[in-house]
């Protein structure tokens, strides 16, 4: 449904909790041929949402929003291919619900069975970018769960063209149309009122800027899962193959600057220092990086002819704990091993980090001691994705401890029962 | 540590956090050691913890408070030989730490396992049972968790004696207090504080009476897992075993009628009314159960000369929402199952379900559509616990529908990390 104003949020919401119930019991046939045909309408409906979002992007401009907002907003004809390959893609992934997790007996004689349902009802709150509304509901669709989508106000049109074409499909094919409702009004309060149904709402996702997530896990009642931000870390140690450590860091920070995984702190071993660094910090010279470096490091750009003001400052203590998403980086020169997954767990956000060295004892101490969703050895920290983990589009990234931890997709969007069977078994 | 004052809680907290790194690095050998120590505590320091017990009895007696809190209050040989069996059991359940719960390869050739891990520090808070003082700090040192413990004053003697003997074998153990964590002072303002501390704390599992749950939700900023109530049904249905259906509903609600998964209302296929409820009726009379009825439950009973005013009175809407926890019982004659499943689904807690039935699909139907986190065919609801299902004392039961759901133990206090290894893979 369309949430068109505040009135009648409360009954409305109520009916989209009640409906939940039914969704449970769809077929992964039927769940799969709407998904095949949102993709279509996609395809058959591509010129309208391109047209609907160059007006969000005619307002963007006039309101002389940045470049990168733009670049995040714009739907081109190879965009809308990819959320229609992201939609197909979801067909090929096993269908959670229903999936016996374990089944044990026990001494009584019950059997147990730990059943995979849905979630129930999940607000996803998200900022500029309106392919998430595409995803969103593929997800949804195919984890058997109501979704309630909250889009920022500068994609509203390409938001309201998406939702609304997938709702005329959907409809078309008998899918209850309180499990896909989307939020339209500008009343400010409806995110307010929307925080507070924990009754009717049992998860939020929020995804966007720091601010933003910050203000809703302070308003929300309803479980949040979430990450603030990505500060990912690679230590090149001691043992690291050279030129395996300055590709993977060259990626990490240059191939998509803007994205949560990227690195934003590079810490390196003492004893490896001038090797990696002198012709590491050329590369990121010539790809704009600039850096902020600890003391050493900027002794090694200056002793090899690399430092000039523009590009090299003195990292501060909050350089480290900052989420640039730019190209910018923090670099430290680290005693040992010891240090660095010291400094990991206690300046980055528990999201993505990495070791590159050829010592396995080492690999196994780093991503053990390392505190973090997702921790690598020998690759970049790019990959935490959910279609890179072979999960399809992903609903968020956690850095959170409950429930789910990193890339978040389709079984992240259940729970489970226990179903018990016995033959008239009492307690005595 | 034992928390005696509010001053200096933040630095304490963040020790507390901070140390949690090293927990998951103990080894099962260790952790079953530190269980047994303190099995062997509890058996050299019984007089001692009784005696303790004994004041805050004395203390209860002098305030008049009632006799089914006494009875959870007290602490006799019996049970601290239950509490000792209950840490022994643990020592025989699998380490939850470190099971690689899935593994698998993507076409990128990274390596990503899912690997289980310590959630961090869990706060606990209960009220007068000091045997959840036990069973708690032995789940926790199991899965390699911190906990901050927070009982009820009524039952603050008792606490202390059990934490301190144990906080004193732990450390001839050689495990570090800041691991294990009871808060003894008694300013008031001590829980809105902890309930603050999202950065430091990272689960609370409030166990007691509704209101202090729906205060501690309220206040916490930390996410919580808990259940409110437990209105627990038994469906008879039409094909039921009617031997069988008596034997179970007895025992679901005669047994222990004081605990959350005890039956609060009963459901009765109307083909079926007379025939089950008559001797039924008889049965709770002879076991002092009051009934609240429907209008057929109570023709019924005059019919057949059951009636009386003392033991019988007719139901109302609210009736069908209150968790009794008393000798009362809630009886609703219903159409079919459908009408039952709908019943169960709106006035229930989603705790505990079940379903008496010879006919497969009648069960299989119900077991699918009833929303609860355990439902039950042909067994009573009493079972659903932690030893019940084999997963060794419980921490809770949960009838949220994130992370948990139903009694948790060992795994569900645990979160997971991704660990990945790649051999120099970049994002292209």
């Amino acid at each position: 449904m369309e949430i068109k104003n505040i009135k009648g949020l409360n009954s409305l919401l109520k009916k989209i909790k009640d409906n939940t119930l039914k969704l449970g019991e769809l077929s992964s046939e039927y769940k799969n041929r709407l998904l095949s045909g949102l993709a279509d309408a996609l395809s058959k409906n591509k010129s309208f949402i391109i047209r609907e979002n160059q007006r969000d992007i005619l307002i963007a401009k006039r309101l002389g929003l940045s470049s990168a907002f733009i670049d995040r907003l714009t739907l081109t004809e190879r965009r809308i291919e990819q959320m229609k390959g992201s939609l197909l893609n979801l067909i090929n992934l096993a269908d959670p619900i229903g999936e016996v997790i374990k089944e044990w007996s026990v001494p009584s004689g019950l059997i147990i069975k730990k059943v995979r349902v849905p979630l129930g009802v999940i607000l996803i709150i998200y900022e500029s970018r309106p392919d998430v509304t595409s995803d969103c509901i593929g997800l949804c669709i195919k984890s058997s769960n109501a979704v309630i989508l909250k889009g920022g106000s500068e994609s509203l049109n390409s938001n309201l063209a998406i939702f609304r074409v997938f709702l005329e499909t959907l409809k078309k094919l008998s899918f209850p149309s309180y499990a896909i409702n989307f939020v339209s009004t500008k009343e400010r309060k409806v995110l307010d009122k929307l925080l507070r149904y924990n009754e009717y709402i049992d998860l939020v996702i929020p995804r966007g800027g720091e601010s933003l997530i910050r203000k809703i896990t302070q308003l929300s009642r309803i479980p949040v899962i979430k990450h603030y931000k990505g500060i990912c870390h690679i230590y090149v140690d001691e043992y690291a193959d050279i030129e395996m450590a300055r590709k993977v860091c060259a990626n990490a920070k240059v191939q998509r600057p803007a994205t949560c995984n990227a690195m934003e702190s590079m810490l390196v071993h003492q004893s490896i220092a001038k090797e990696f660094l002198v012709p590491m910090l050329k590369e990121f010279l010539e790809a704009k990086v600039k850096i902020r470096g600890c003391a050493q490091t900027l002794k090694i750009a200056k002793d090899y002819g690399l430092f000039n003001k523009e590009f090299f400052k003195k990292a501060t203590d909050k350089d480290y704990r900052t989420e640039y998403l730019d190209l910018i980086l923090s670099v430290k020169v680290v005693k040992d091993m010891q240090e660095a997954i010291e400094h990991i767990n206690e300046y980055g956000s528990h999201h993505s980090d990495a070791i590159i060295t050829k010592d396995n004892e080492h690999a196994e101490e780093f991503l053990k001691r390392v505190d973090s969703a997702c921790v690598y050895h020998n690759a970049s920290t790019r990959f935490t994705d959910g279609y890179q983990f072979g999960m399809g589009a992903e609903i968020g990234i956690s850095t959170d401890r409950l429930h789910a931890r990193g890339p978040m997709a389709l079984e992240e969007l259940t729970t489970y029962k226990y179903v018990v069977k016995g033959s008239g078994q009492i307690r005595t």
